[in-house]
């Protein structure tokens, strides 16, 4: 072992100031990815990280411009070849600003006020990215370094639809890796690292409910039609049964049960009752019978309405009526299967006097990775090796498209982490980003690559 | 009577085509209420009618202006002002022409084809205002008329808000009267002079349930939190019962049950399963048992959503969700004891997770017209004397604003005919007049007003 962790850990702290600069420098171009007109910060971003890889001394550094934003694409390859090979996810678009006038400061001029860097993007994930850059960069400095590193940085994860499950499936040797990393999840508190080690798939779903040919007055054809708007409701009414389960025929079959284990390291995380009432205003929570809030939320399915869109301000009963359905999915269930029980249900929920439609939108497989796999077992120690503290182990219920696009087409598993906190308002105004929680993910990034390269395998060159 | 029905017959005759000359400018006003931009047309509108009826010796004609369009009144007092005193409506605002690439002429522009005459509102109402003119100038004409005559023409009945409520509430002493007379309902054929004798009633209310403080992630939140949408789909599935009833408590307690001779009037009415079927384009018709369409379309109430507006396009489950709701009413319904029959419905099916409310935004109650009452004996018998025909009479399912308008701060019964077609295309492109209809509904008209002259009671001057 030729590069030293002392080394590389002294390297990082000695270029932290010059890491919050470049993060001052990209926050200040304004890559929002919903803003279609402009697509030239965008542009800006990506070749800003282009220039900043080949800076990082990665030889191979590509811009692939894509229907929307373009993706940043690096290697180093390592001497000999050998596994693991790691790829690092990051996006550089950053969500709206607006509402602007909501903001103390400009979003996309990085201010510095006591412990925490002001500007949009600041936390997500500008800043988780530019430590990233600085930890390997630290490692590649401290002398040879056995792991092959991969670079996958986005334009289009705050808003769709992202390029990036074609641009996979178009470079699958390219990004051939042993696992993906990602800090785009964050912590849950300041002292209490994090890795995200399951996400809910996702099957979304329109049903469509239509009767007269087009809309028809209510006064003349009221108590004669059949609203569509009543047989779709009746529909979504049917959805779960007293107890809170899914009614749809079939929906658990898949669904395997988690085990005591991961039982007891959910219930480390601080997600009871008072923090889903407390983070969501409800009066009160609901779901299914016989599972605690954090289990519902992230190991057992979910059956929402997200949007009907029926009738409008005339005097009509409406020719269709449109749900948007989307299930959240836990191992092993499949949003095709999901997409067939729907129709199955829809089907035999619909009178003589309408027709319906059940159509699939989009959907992505829920994943799991091991958590005695060698790459979680690699970021837990670091974690806890900067935090001195074990790490908690989350499963969170939405989904991040990229990991189930590498689940699913290169039947890759990803790790999961990040140094952004609750408290950063990562979408909302006045996002910051708490700076000596990103000083101790440099710390913690670093021993976790070193940590990889101990388990590097094969012949030594 | 110094009058004679002849005399007066023979002037509409000999003016009918002066009176398709003043179709013809007055439809070239391109009076549509609902371009809130240009309020000149509608201005120009109510003058040429002011203008138009002092050319018809009333003595009294006044524009007043209101918040949205000016309305017109004009009275001619008989000699000995005795009953009775008819209120003659009309409204001079038409409905749009957009899309106006589905013209085949100029909207605005009158052209003559074969028997009919094209133009916006040519039809509805402008043809219907011209013939009454005609026919009270040529009874005026004729000799000495017993009848007090008072006009109405409002410019917001196509579009609303109308302040004609209001403006009725303002001025009852100015509108007293025995009777309404509308030419604005039409006829269900061309040889089925029609009289209308009953609307339903209407009340308008909105359904709101809340659940979070804000949207929430459905990601997150699946699974742990109530979502508005389904809460308001399981109140509307529970709206009617098996039978196409509405299962609300109370509803039907007021209902009035028709006789058996008025059913047996409907069932005169052209309006079987296959005209409903046929002018709605459903697969399957639909509702309460045991009484056929034209029963349930007019005499029976009905209940439906027209919109929902529950969530968006995000992965959301959204704060609240709402619904507008539409009571059609009859006999002895009223809008403000539905939304209390309603509130305590939802009520009773809101669990503890979310809060909801119900708003009561609009309503009127049902009309219905003595059919033996004096005026609708004058009618039927002047339309009879016309086609050869017994007139058919109509209850219809929709309502007319003015018309319970009327009823409520008044006491006034309506009766309501007209002279055009279904044909007419009357909210479409390419609206038209039957120019020979037209012309025979001013005779049926003149007919009408002797028959009232016969009715006059009290001291003769």
């Amino acid at each position: 072992m030729a590069a030293s962790l002392e080394a590389a850990l002294a390297y990082a702290s000695a270029h932290f100031e010059d890491s919050l600069a470049e993060l001052t420098a990209l926050v200040e171009i304004p890559s929002v990815s919903s803003d279609k007109e402009d697509r030239r910060p965008m542009h800006d971003a990506a070749e800003w990280l282009a220039s900043r890889l080949r800076g990082a001394s990665l030889p191979r550094v590509e811009v692939f411009p894509t229907v929307a934003n373009p993706i940043v694409f690096a290697e180093r390859t390592a001497p000999g070849a050998r596994p693991p090979v790691v790829l690092i996810y990051g996006h550089y678009d950053v969500h709206s600003p607006e509402p602007r006038q909501a903001w103390a400061t400009e979003p996309f001029r990085a201010v510095a006020r006591g412990d925490r860097l002001y500007a949009r993007g600041a936390s997500d994930m500008k800043g988780q990215i530019v430590a990233c850059l600085l930890a390997v960069e630290a490692v590649l400095a401290a002398g040879p370094y056995p792991v092959t590193l991969k670079f996958l940085l986005e334009g289009n994860e705050e808003f769709g639809p992202s390029p990036i499950g074609d641009f996979i499936r178009d470079h699958k040797e390219l990004l051939q890796c042993d696992f993906c990393f990602s800090a785009d999840a964050g912590m849950i508190g300041e002292r209490s690292p994090t890795i995200v080690y399951g996400l809910r798939g996702r099957s979304n779903c329109v049903i469509r409910v239509s009767g007269p040919a087009d809309d028809v007055h209510d006064g003349v054809f009221g108590g004669v039609i059949l609203n569509p708007i009543h047989v779709l409701s009746k529909m979504i009414a049917g959805f779960h049964d007293a107890d809170g389960r899914v009614a749809i025929p079939g929906f658990y079959d898949k669904v395997r049960e988690i085990r005591e284990d991961e039982r007891a390291e959910l219930a480390r995380l601080p997600k009871n009752d008072a923090y889903y009432l407390k983070n969501s205003g409800a009066p009160a929570l609901w779901g299914e019978r016989g599972y605690p809030a954090v289990e519902r939320a992230a190991t057992r399915p979910s059956l929402n309405i997200l949007q009907v869109r029926a009738g409008g301000p005339s005097s009509a009963i409406p020719s269709s009526a449109e749900a948007d359905v989307t299930a959240r999915l836990v191992p092993d269930q499949d949003p095709t299967e999901f997409h067939e029980q729907l129709t199955r249900y829809v089907e035999a929920n619909t009178p003589e006097a309408v027709t319906s439609e059940v159509r699939l939108v989009g959907g992505y497989r829920p994943t799991l990775t091991d958590r005695s796999s060698p790459a979680v077992v690699a970021l837990s120690r670091a974690l806890e090796e900067t935090w001195g503290t074990r790490p908690l182990f989350d499963r969170i219920g939405a989904g991040i498209p990229v990991v189930g696009k590498l689940q699913d087409l290169l039947g890759v598993d990803s790790v999961l982490t990040g140094f952004s906190l609750p408290e950063d308002n990562i979408h909302g105004p006045n996002e910051s980003v708490h700076l000596p929680t990103l000083r101790r993910g440099v710390d913690a990034l670093v021993r976790f690559l070193f940590n990889l390269a101990e388990q590097t395998t094969g012949p030594s060159t």
